[in-house]
């Protein structure tokens, strides 16, 4: 699965489309699928603007990716699940495109560069899958509103719309050696620039800026998609969990709550860094920032394969219980407080997610009816499997919307000092997350970017 | 309509919605339609990525936003005819997002931010609607496809689908006051964009470093889209009109081609600059600049308003005849050369486009499918009134997907010296454009960009 030293050498390799293609084929053949069935997959359209000419921003369908590694729009794919054998479709040339657009890609570069057994043009896909159909029984798998008006299935007697796209996203938890290489490829790129940040952050006047240091960052270095929208936010903002603004002031703020990453074909980073802005805490920032290190080291040291994440989530929140017991901020014992669910006011959000493709990867079966505040929005559920990749990201928040219903509940009030607390708004909130890998023996984690207080000190007042 | 100088106070008021709410509604009633009327209109909704939970990059509707301002997603508008009343409505609180994602607008943010006369939340719609029919044959004017589910028109007896839009795309040609700023500020942080990439040029290895750097320099000054994919292409690269790759490296190349511009508050700057990136022209490339800043400098001399662009395209052409005989990649008289489209070959794009909120703006009117192959890309025909902004971009271009098939024409190679021609392929391209305001009297550029040789070799030089 490669070191943080050497992925580089495993992406030298292709994509391992059919790798992926013949553990989805295998995992439908368990589920009792049909054997000799076919997978028919399509790549996201290129498509305009709403009323305008510009084009939309592309985006691959990652189910296509999953079984292609291509990048390209207008694609399609089809596996045939005896003969193994994996074609790609990709659009022909057009004379009057090639003078406004340069040469696309060809058949041939397309074979030399994808990990599939024959290349085609879209043109041929009908009479492909005409061809390919082996018996009558023969079944075709595809996934629903993703298969476009002009491909016909009439020569299959079954088609099969509901297993694919699961079956996808089940293998899709268990990251591959050249998947876990771009995970490395995209967190190494993200740390780089999150040191950049770091370093910008004591002369900068407003979060925008420090947006635009993060994103240069991974733009100069090829990386020109962001996994998702970051948030860079100073002081109280970052008591809000789902800040987009990035645009306030900071002069005068304490801490910066940055999540940011980016991608690197197609595989998200998901990084999380707090830090004070002129490279000394406060005693309260220093406080929260040690609880919720301390939260992020029990958690991945508790991690290996066979352990149940619920308790992994279990473990941040006793962790937090007797760190804010400590300051004084709760009061009353850890075991009522973790009956009354009280810390879920300072920590509301999950512990993690699976990552790959989708910055909230598929997998995690969570389950957002549930009863229990405290598991409500954890997003992954049950035990996690060898080769799982999936964030730790604790958090404590002073976000007055969220703890002040606590503050007039009978139940929970009792747990919290609120005249401690009155001292600790301004921290806003603190989440440090990393992307752990997840092995048999215990963990690896994916993300180098600085996190100790002596090292973020340091690159704070160097910068 | 305010100065390069003070275009920052028209910007402290308020974006002139019922003003263009009037002209609209005017425009309608002198077509015909009725002067009881109600205008309803759509803001873009948040969706979704795909197969993702991810928010989708969200693009406000044009229509909407010309008669709003208002760049919130979700939101409705109405418009009485007779009463000139305009009235907002936005998405109410809802507190279980409020904990994730802070206090939205309100309806008394809205009401001071926004020039409208009443602030309502989403939910009172349909009741609006119902009340605000006038009479029995009050019309309903709206877009097609752009009306929720939810609403309902059943109050009036007339619905009218095909007026609204075509209306709002014809006033959107003429520009207010305000919108005349907005494009001020956006070539103002585009233009310190464009020299930070000058700046940069002489020490970058690869494209997509300045890539970055133009992206950073929008984002840190608060202007966090581009009006379009940025161009940023060395050497032939040039020559591919709709290069998007951006991330070829540009050591020994010549000639670097930047088109890019941000958005301010949905108003585009649209801007090309050709220079050397070492700072020193090679002959041949100053040769190749020398005239398209001439085919600009002249185009724009001409330019008032009531001029017929077609005939400024013509103009183009013209001195691009002169200069390409002059260097002797044409050989033959300037107007067989003329009528036998030859120059096309080398400029075989548009003079320029309305410029707005669209990169391409509405109401140009052109003929894609016209016979003569040098207005067939005409992205404007007819006359240019006053108040509209438009693109001036000529060029020259060494495409060999473009020129070899009129080297293998009789009627064409004759007026090309193929020998001549060898020297200037590395040239690649060379595009200069800035975004002209038409005037009664003449024309203002709104593009403050460096393009005088001295000033480009300076800049470059002092990076």
């Amino acid at each position: 699965m490669g070191t943080a030293e050497n992925y580089q050498e495993v992406l030298r390799g292709k994509y391992p489309a059919k790798l992926h293609a013949k553990n989805v084929a295998e995992f439908i053949v368990a589920k009792g699928g049909d054997k000799t069935g076919t997978l028919y997959l399509e790549a996201q359209k290129s498509r305009l603007l709403e009323d305008n000419d510009e084009a939309e921003p592309f985006r691959q369908r990652r189910y296509f990716y999953y079984l292609s590694g291509c990048n390209l729009a207008d694609c399609y794919l089809t596996y045939s699940m005896q003969s193994e054998k994996l074609t790609l479709f990709i659009p022909p040339i057009e004379p009057e495109e090639v003078i406004w657009s340069g040469l696309p890609t060809s058949v041939e570069e397309a074979l030399e560069k994808y990990d599939v057994d024959e290349v085609k043009t879209t043109e041929d896909v009908n009479s492909h899958l005409a061809s390919s159909a082996n018996s009558p029984q023969t079944t075709l798998y595809a996934i629903p509103d993703q298969v476009s008006d002009e491909t016909t299935f009439l020569s299959y007697n079954n088609t099969d719309f509901s297993q694919l796209k699961s079956a996808i996203e089940t293998c899709r938890v268990t990251k591959s050696d050249y998947e876990i290489a771009l995970l490395r490829k995209a967190n190494a790129i993200s740390t780089d620039a999150h040191i950049n940040v770091m370093k910008a952050a004591s002369s900068a006047k407003n979060e925008t800026e420090l947006e635009a240091v993060f994103i240069k960052s991974c733009i100069e270095r090829g990386a020109k998609h962001q996994s998702y929208h970051s948030i860079v936010a100073a002081g109280e903002n970052a008591a809000t969990l789902h800040y987009v603004h990035n645009n306030a002031p900071i002069s005068g703020q304490d801490l910066l709550l940055l999540d940011a990453g980016c991608e690197a074909d197609c595989y998200c980073a998901d990084i999380t860094r707090t830090f004070p802005i002129s490279g000394s805490f406060t005693t309260e920032s220093r406080a929260i920032y040690d609880i919720v290190l301390d939260m992020q080291k029990q958690c991945t040291a508790a991690l290996k394969a066979g352990v149940k994440w619920d308790d992994v989530h279990l473990l941040a929140h006793k962790v937090a219980i007797q760190g804010l017991l400590s300051l004084g901020i709760m009061r009353g014992s850890p075991d009522d407080i973790l009956v009354a669910r009280t810390s879920v006011a300072f920590f509301p959000h999950g512990l993690g997610h699976y990552l790959g493709m989708d910055t909230h990867d598929t997998g995690g079966n969570p389950n957002y009816r549930d009863a229990d505040p405290m598991f409500r929005y954890l997003r992954v559920r049950g035990t996690l499997p060898a080769r799982s990749v999936i964030t730790v990201e604790p958090g404590i928040y002073f976000c007055r919307f969220i703890i002040e219903p606590y503050l007039k509940e009978e139940g929970q009030r009792k747990f919290i000092d609120e005249k401690v607390l009155e001292r600790y708004w301004s921290v806003g909130g603190v989440r440090i997350e990393d992307n752990i890998l997840i092995t048999e023996e215990g963990s690896e984690n994916l993300t180098p970017t600085p996190k100790e207080v002596e090292d973020l000190v340091r690159i704070i007042k160097a910068g």
